[in-house]
């Protein structure tokens, strides 16, 4: 009973924060028939903005870490990033009724982090005197972008391949390259396409002057705070288009829900194993081990969804932003003790 | 004569503040032929972030007091300001040549609270170690949201009988209702349409966002910081609007003066005869019948401008910011001590 | 050697200043065929925030200052930055190939003054203990605000001159004034509309408002927090715009990389000498000779390049941003010593 009262506990304070209120709130005021409207003008600026903070703290957290003793952790990362999309691409996007695009999405939020579940791990960790790593913070960005990326390629690819055939068919085309699903200019057009988007730009941008810059200044008195609220006007907005798009999902509701369920504990497990691997091979410390567990199977709510709607404006937010926020975050942050619990046993503090 | 000195004081000093000194700004620049123009996307952008802001505010403060300690004094409260636009309507918003609109535009922000004319009320109080209730804060949007949807619903439905008779004529309608000034329907039209209206939707999201979550991390590193620069924004945009529209109440200019000046005075009598209710029948203690009165005499300056300019486009804003924030909010302020000395007159500290 | 060093160091630290870094970004940006666009009504209005703030600094920063002591140092202040754009009026915006409007747009820049490097020049002779008057910071809006609005004007002027001809020779007028380059009603023409256009109307209203009003809370919790973060999405827009139009000025890049290293040295001597003069003649400290330099050498990085977007959008940001920031801060740095060196021997502290 406890475990069930402290699921509901932590939905209930998870709703409650303002990122999801807002989400729940543009729903309501889209179920109420509301003629409210962020304009459009200003909802782009809006994206680039919170792009641009993303990219900056990244860039400034990789700049101020040991950059040669990050090299191999970053890679572990980013390579967990990837995996967890392509599983996310092979389960949840290729379900029956699921749209590619929206499953996707919703596994590129779930490979990126969520840099407030971290904080938490970091501060149960603390809580009992557990040592991890400085650099740890500075991992982030590596899974982060590195599944993004991945999620936002592989989502363009799968729309390209679709759109094929039918115009192959329609005008009878000559240019079909080596074979299905594997065309070199093709990756390299949606790749290319995917670098010069709004939302990749300005992201790729602030890590290129957080890195090479000191942009601090700007970014502590501007970026920084703006940030929170900037995301409360965009939870707004998808709240608004996700109650539209709500019915769409009638049908696969389920399939998000156990993936936003399941997910987050076999990536946790995933994000363990190639800790522990760190571990055996470079020493890497039990308690970076449980955070990069817990990166791996917390799903972002800050970095993702103003990037998921800037680069797939066709995916589906109820699907995306509903399943990572409203389930991915609490059960990643419910399985946190888990993860303590396997590195006691495996590895020992 | 030091009365005389102590109105000027005050009138000067009120038109040093940012609110009005960006209004003035603004007709200044519009009667030079400035072509400086706010972008209509960016302006509605900043009346949905003014409401949300003024709404969170609300939420915020009615959620963290005690809520059955609070019911009698807000439904009193919200009783004053329906009372205050009611009486508007029957007497600025019928003066021979004050478009209705207009009139029931003013008497909604004289309806509703200014919270820095409550702030000084508070201080004054303070200073004289007068006591006063802990919740009276938390009355300061029923007050205020129930004269502002009171005016706008008002205002609407005189506009609405307007057309009606007019749209009759042409087209021999024979829907016609119960009878004249009484038509469910158009009511219940008015009353949807309003709630649906971007300024209200917004005002109403931030009520239940600050009453059912915890928007106080966002609201204090966002909204509540924008909210001043925000409002010098519009203020300015407003005061050249005002300009342009000013010639249209050179012929009425003596109503609203009158209005502005008696206003505040009858206003506060009514506040504080409600308040004296309340301390026979409940105890209600005399600095909290001081404050109720304050509040009753104060004019919107934060609230009331950006709530009329969005759910009332057609009135003139000359007319009713002019009012308020030019003659309303002084004599207001000025009417202070006559509320403490009336207290302590009939009630005693 | 040891200069050189110097040298570099204080250019790539400048580089890494978020105001050119965001320069750069946006020029890398475009260079790689980024499809990030700040929309069109976010960039006006971030040209009207920028400008009520550096209007509203300059107001607030004169009105503190003691009004008499000021006139004769302000009036010289303000005859530093005229003859500062005449000056590259008949030298840079006279080459051959450099287009007028970007040649004064350039001229505007280094005669306005950049608040950094004034406040640089102080660290150093309050780090040696030497005594500066306490207006001094009073001084540059003057120097500042009759550069570049001079510049404007000079560059509409010759923009009309050049017009003018082209319309006579094709439709034979009979109107032509009392001489060529000399017509009363185009000059007036042209001053009306500097000072209607939405850049000045928003740089002198902030100047009134900070003059005559009290707008210091407003100021202090809004324009200025915002302004850096503003300023970095204006460099961003600028950077975008300036990549694009590099082109243009390849046959004329030496002309501006001459302009941009002599040009504060001599304007830096300008001042020096009009600081001299009133030390003889009304007992200005040394110090306060000094900093007079200073701000002539300086070129404006904050005010500028924003008035200059929105009151010639013609002129090529390449050329002013990239001279003025580029070079014209690095040099006028670097040469602070040399006039704390040059008062010594003059004057002595």
């Amino acid at each position: 009973m406890d475990i069930l009262v402290d699921i509901a506990t932590t939905i209930v304070a998870q709703m409650q924060k303002p990122t999801l209120a807002f989400l729940l709130g543009g729903m309501m005021l889209a179920a109420l028939g509301s003629k409210l409207e962020v304009p459009d003008p200003v909802y782009k600026f809006i994206v680039i903005l919170l792009l641009l903070k993303v990219g900056l703290g990244a860039g400034i957290s990789i700049r101020e870490a040991d950059f040669v003793a990050l090299m191999v952790p970053a890679l572990g990362a980013a390579l967990i990033g990837i995996l967890i999309v392509f599983l996310g691409g092979i389960t949840l996007a290729r379900r029956r009724g699921v749209a590619p695009m929206d499953g996707m999405a919703t596994a590129g939020l779930f490979g990126a982090v969520s840099a407030s579940t971290l904080a938490a791990g970091m501060a149960m960790l603390d809580s009992e005197g557990i040592f991890y790593e400085g650099f740890i913070g500075a991992l982030y960005p590596f899974m982060d972008v590195a599944a993004l990326v991945t999620a936002i390629i592989l989502a363009r690819m799968s729309a390209a391949r679709k759109a094929a055939p039918a115009a192959a068919g329609g005008t009878a085309t000559l240019t079909v390259g080596g074979g299905p699903g594997f065309n070199g200019d093709l990756i390299k057009g949606i790749l290319v396409d995917t670098l010069r988007s709004p939302a990749i730009s300005a992201l790729l941008l602030g890590i290129m002057i957080g890195l090479f810059a000191r942009p601090e200044s700007v970014y502590e008195s501007f970026y920084e705070p703006l940030f929170r609220g900037l995301l409360s006007i965009l939870m707004l907005i998808m709240g608004m288009e996700a109650w539209s798009r709500l019915s769409e999902l009638r049908k696969v509701a389920h399939a998000y829900v156990l993936y936003g369920i399941t997910a987050p504990i076999i990536h946790g497990l995933l994000g363990f194993a190639v800790g522990l691997a760190a571990h055996h091979l470079t020493g890497f410390s039990g308690g970076g081990v449980v955070l990069l567990a817990v990166m791996a199977a917390s799903s972002s709510d800050i970095s993702g969804p103003p990037t998921m709607r800037g680069a797939l404006p066709e995916a589906n937010p109820s699907a995306y932003v509903g399943t990572s926020t409203g389930l991915g975050t609490p059960v990643a942050i419910l399985s946190i003790p888990l993860f303590i619990a396997l590195a006691e046993q495996f590895i020992g503090f």
